[in-house]
């Protein structure tokens, strides 16, 4: 799952929660889903104030953005932990750090057992030139983590291997496809 | 986001969609999420069934992972392209020849626009001895595939670079956090 850190105004501070339940649900209009335990203590932030943010760490952020799910809102004011900026929503706390900051309104919450998905339109999407190339974003420049569940590790990024929506047609014109 | 293989049968027949939106949604018990366009062949295959699967494919399997995506079951039959096999659900076929796959039984369907997501409960996974280190899935040897979107590439897997809920432990006794 890729890592992200979920930031929220709670009570008037900003709090920030490693989420790595996180997917993208559709594309007109940009949407994006994170799945948080209800306990958590950015919940009632993010059902309160209807907005929410989704910052992707750099691997070289590997212990803040640890830290960020070790420590709860409840005992450890974790507002001063970044740089936070806001953007037009004005309360979804953004991470200066981070290499790509994106800004949602809450749009639906789903409650599936003891968690809560929350659908947000995404609003805003904060880059900088240093992790763009040809126009669009570069994994290869934003070092994002990875996180493996099941033995509990971090990874990093590998390498671009090859072009999505094109190396398989390779696979078209070969004669078993065809007669498949 | 990851790259799976979504497999569901259709008409009578095994069907594979490659997907990237996809999340798990809670532990207790286990689910997953993954979201399709709603006009994809595989959608009424997973309504009608009540089943799907998740197939993790290996970096190795890139082209036909890509070519799942790129071709229609509407058009071509996708049927043979891998060894299917079946688990106790019985209807939702998964691929011999990926590291990890996982057997659901579709427990909601929540449209979101123009796409559903199919929350699915985890009724089986199947691995193999050979992708396992000390008794838990190993990354390293799965070698799963990872989609940028913005530039459509897919990258493989980096390295092992720090354990979750641990290496941020470093953060916690420190006299500046302390006062946070």
């Amino acid at each position: 799952m890729p890592v992200s850190i979920v930031g929220a105004l709670v009570k008037g501070k900003p709090n920030f929660l490693t989420v790595a339940w996180i997917t993208i649900v559709s594309h007109e209009p940009q949407r994006i889903a994170i799945v948080l335990n209800r306990n958590h203590y950015t919940t009632p932030g993010i059902t309160e104030m209807k907005t929410f943010s989704i910052s992707i760490p750099s691997e070289e952020m590997i212990e803040i953005t640890d830290y960020c799910c070790l420590v709860s809102g409840r005992k450890t004011n974790k507002s001063e932990l970044f740089q936070v900026f806001y953007g037009e929503l004005e309360t979804a706390p953004m991470i200066q750090e981070c290499p790509l900051n994106v800004e949602c309104q809450l749009e639906k919450t789903i409650e599936i057992g003891s968690t809560d998905m929350f659908i947000g339109k995404i609003h805003g999407i904060y880059t900088e030139e240093k992790y763009m190339k040809e126009g669009t974003l570069d994994l290869q420049k934003v070092r994002p983590l990875i996180l493996s569940g099941s033995n509990a590790q971090y990874l990093n990024i590998g390498k671009n291997i090859g072009s999505a929506w094109s190396i398989g047609k390779n696979m078209i014109n070969t004669p078993s496809m065809k007669s498949a």
